[in-house]
């Protein structure tokens, strides 16, 4: 067991708790999964067999309590992240936590203090900073080859809107979609947002709408270093997936554009064309998943700082309040209004 | 003279001045340039000799008022514009304006309303409108290519800044730069913008702020039909004349890309590159100044309505003047407070 | 008239004379289009008609020893241009030729011997040398941007094949389509060719086999200089116009794409798609074919040699039949063998 | 172990040895790692132990004569390759082998005849064919998406000559690099080669060419269905890793580019450019290596017949010699002549 390195656990067999539990036994050598968590007892059980564990269970308590694990991924939903966080943390153990933390800005920040009391690594879900196209868009900022940057656009769309049942729980747009555009603008321009401009409506289904939903977004960014931003957002693109950044700078500007299956353009009777994008967030991001786990275990293994803190994970919290209120009263709100 | 379509005088021969006259003897059989009139009488004398031009005048009233004139180009600096066009009206011929018609909303009022009586025709040179790119993505949206259109985007960013000088004179970045995104934005969308939100700063050139003006401005707009657009500009892109446009839409999306001097790709040893693109307005939009003088000759010797009429002209300087005021405020400003 | 500069006969009022005329009158201030003449009455009179030309005529004789005229444009049909080339030298004219000179060697070499003897200019109409893409191929060659050349790729195809009545009078494939990529690949490289390999066959339509052509066709180029090449053509390519080049060098390589009437690109809901590209040569090269005149027109009123001489348009020649001999035995031809 | 499906063993424990190791232990669950052979004992041993592999050995016969090892990858050098796979067949077990079988057409001969009285299962490593871009080109093919194939053009080209030592023993550049281009342009096109024509030099390295070989190459080939092709190749292009093919038919045109390690544009200063493509056929084809052995591992378990057959491994083998012979005799080769 040793020499396979961290031994870890995860709680949340659903969609995202399996494809962590894929890539930690094949793709990952430097750690090995243990235990899979999840309320539901076949889901638990299913993935261990298939994934053949030592261990599964229905009580998160068990697995982070476990002497065995070192580490825990909680995949669970939303409104469990923060009480599981408190119990890993209480019990020693090493924290990766998909994003958002959680909605209340109370409870992420007594989950935190937790956390540093424990001293122990947090790492927050936030796999597109791992996606190559983006490192490279970061690597042109810090590096200096587009100069000072000044502007940055996302334009951030799904191929379809997700049930009506995930809407009404989901937090809606901003802490659930944008939250992930809210992270990238961070990363990419390297400084913090101080006020935050929303815009938009429904234009997808007007049973977002009914929910208390919007469905296509606008939100323009300010940050301290007098960059400015926008996110566009849409629950909807028919084409697909659809992930471009774009930082402009004083020295040049660079661009990230969408990712496709394959490379083969075909000149056609009508026109010339290619494929559509790779599909969805688990084609688009499948190695930036492998890659934010790796980075997650080598920080541990290595002793070094979380690549993707709590606190890093709340501030994303922060800005979907505030364009939620922006949105409200169409007015720019600062950071500062949210606490 | 009959075989060769509509005589035409010029007032102003400064650069786009001179641009229209080249076009008009060289690319546009349908007309004739009779006439260049310029208060400089260096100028207007040397245009007129290098282009074998019949006549040539330093006083506007003597184009304006000769008979064998039909229409009049308007190519003087922007606070004559009013006063010529009324004076051309009064005569009874037709007329092309540069942009913006005036920075003053109630003497472009005073003007439409002359060639309102006068039932001469009055196109405004918002030329970009005539370029093949913008021109297909304007198609996408008429003929349903791209569905019910979502949100539009307009990154526009000169290659450099103008002397300040000229920007002391320009009334602005607004009036002055954006007001021609201001115009692409309401063609591409085909509605009307309600509400304008502007942010910005002063990041290419300190002088320019003292100067009283912003270098680096992102502007939100949100129209009539619910559609939300976005406008980026910047005094300064160190790699050439930025002009890409974006318009989302229910069934899809189109993207006008810049334009080069030629479509060589390089595969060097350390990058794979091509060309920067076609350096300023006069490169990259030369087919669009020869266009626009077609669309207006065609429009008078048909009968057939302005293609882009003084009232169209009259809206994005209410647009630069919200944006202005938004700027200042820091909050969304709605054109119905302008006027 | 003296302003104008040259004063130019063109020869054949067919399509390629009609367009070198309008460029003529329209594009190119530094020369003046005298005369025009066609062996069919109306087709001549027409376009004098049109273009308000001074002079007409149908016999060719009458154009080419008008004391007004210095240059004469040869486009009539191949076979009459050595005879006109011959009267336009003895009557002391500058001559621009269309391409081929002519299908036979022995009366290309009395053609230019007479050229020589009179000490005109003669420049012969390969036109493509003149785009803008190829020319900047050309530049990164002799610039040693991308090192020592090592091989060259040619891709030529036209939207459709011609009539068959054309297709029987062409000289076959070779000499009649081939011929531009031969001139091309010479162009490009800076070198000469020594061998030719050729195969294809009848890939589109069965008459062209029939009518002794084949339609589909592989040259293999060998330079002096070690260089090889590929020439692909075909008389029909459903996407359009297909006119591409890549040369391969030590330091690098460089590719020239097909040409679009508009930069957009659409996310549809199928494919990621952009339009067509220009339909054919008339609007592919529109800009070529000014600008081989000008060079042409300033070749001759500055004192300098051609730009593409008699000499360089008989090498092509003797490439097509050395391509077409290879075909028919199905071995390299050396060009020595031709003569 | 009968979960994890088949065992197999590994016959090289050299760079392509362990790579095909590591894709088995980490990426295809359909099989399980067995066993490693290499003459080298440490090489073989310390792969074994990295790995957690049961066992190792310097005997490739104790690995083929193992009675739980069901399937045997050949990956030692190549002329090795026959001698394995006799033995491999001879004690029933399935066979991967390298690319090329041999360079010998008796041996290969002897080979696959031994390995078809076993009716084991044998599969060539031609890896490229399981390239998502190279399989799109053959669907349009397939599919008829481009209608009837009438061309194909393939540029290959490495990013720098391997050691000279490598190129002595390489069997020449046609066997050792071709090869891949031969086996390439049967799959796209899907019909056998009848006739070749090669020529090429020494551009990169006379020392190659004191070695005897050639560093430059264009190959012509004839398809038994009218379909020409053409192959370009150089040991060194200093821009990369150059991996491009393009069928022409007659509904149109298909064309696969090289990968990149990420898709950013920088728009700089002097050029708009990204970054050089992936450095070489580890990185280029890593997704290849795993795709063709989950092909094999599944022929295998369901019984289904090779996706790239012993016989299809001999092919390209002729080709080869065919075009050495070519280019030595400066004439187009009959693959008949061959054998």
């Amino acid at each position: 067991m040793a020499e396979r390195g961290l031994n870890v656990g995860i709680v949340g067999a659903g969609r995202i708790g399996r494809l962590h539990a894929e890539n930690l036994c094949r793709r990952l050598p430097q750690a090995r999964l243990r235990m899979i968590g999840d309320l539901v007892e076949s889901a638990a059980r299913d993935c261990a067999r298939r994934l053949e564990l030592p261990d599964w269970t229905t009580d998160y308590r068990q697995l982070v309590e476990h002497p065995d694990v070192q580490a825990v991924l909680i995949c669970s939903s939303t409104d469990t992240h923060t009480e599981i966080i408190e119990a890993a943390a209480a019990a020693g153990k090493h924290i990766f936590c998909e994003k958002p933390i959680d909605a209340d800005l109370g409870r992420i920040d007594r989950a935190l203090a937790a956390v540093d009391r424990a001293g122990v690594l947090m790492q927050v879900g936030f796999n597109r900073r791992f996606d190559a196209n983006f490192q490279r868009v970061r690597q042109a900022v810090t590096s200096g080859e587009i100069g000072t940057p000044h502007q940055v656009r996302i334009a951030s769309r799904d191929p379809g809107p997700p049930p009506l049942d995930y809407i009404r729980k989901s937090g809606g747009l901003f802490l659930d979609m944008t939250i992930h555009d809210f992270d990238m603008a961070r990363f990419l321009v390297g400084a913090e947002v101080e006020e935050v401009y929303a815009t938009g409506g429904v234009r997808v289904d007007p049973a977002i709408g009914e929910a208390g939903d919007l469905d296509t977004a606008l939100v323009v960014l300010k940050f301290a270093n007098g960059v400015t931003g926008t996110i566009e957002n849409c629950r909807q693109a028919v084409y697909g997936y659809d992930q471009r950044v774009e930082v402009f700078g004083s020295g040049g500007s660079i661009l990230a554009d969408n990712c496709y299956p394959n490379n083969a353009l075909i000149q056609g009777q009508a026109t010339i064309y290619r494929d559509r994008p790779l599909h969805f967030f688990l084609e688009r991001y499948a190695e930036s998943f492998v890659a934010e786990l790796q980075a997650f275990f080598e920080a541990i293994l290595e002793e070094r700082p979380s690549p993707l803190s709590g606190a890093e994970g709340r501030l994303p919290v922060v800005m979907a309040h505030a364009a939620r209120r922006s949105w409200a009263e169409n007015r720019p709100v600062r950071l500062a209004e949210i606490g």
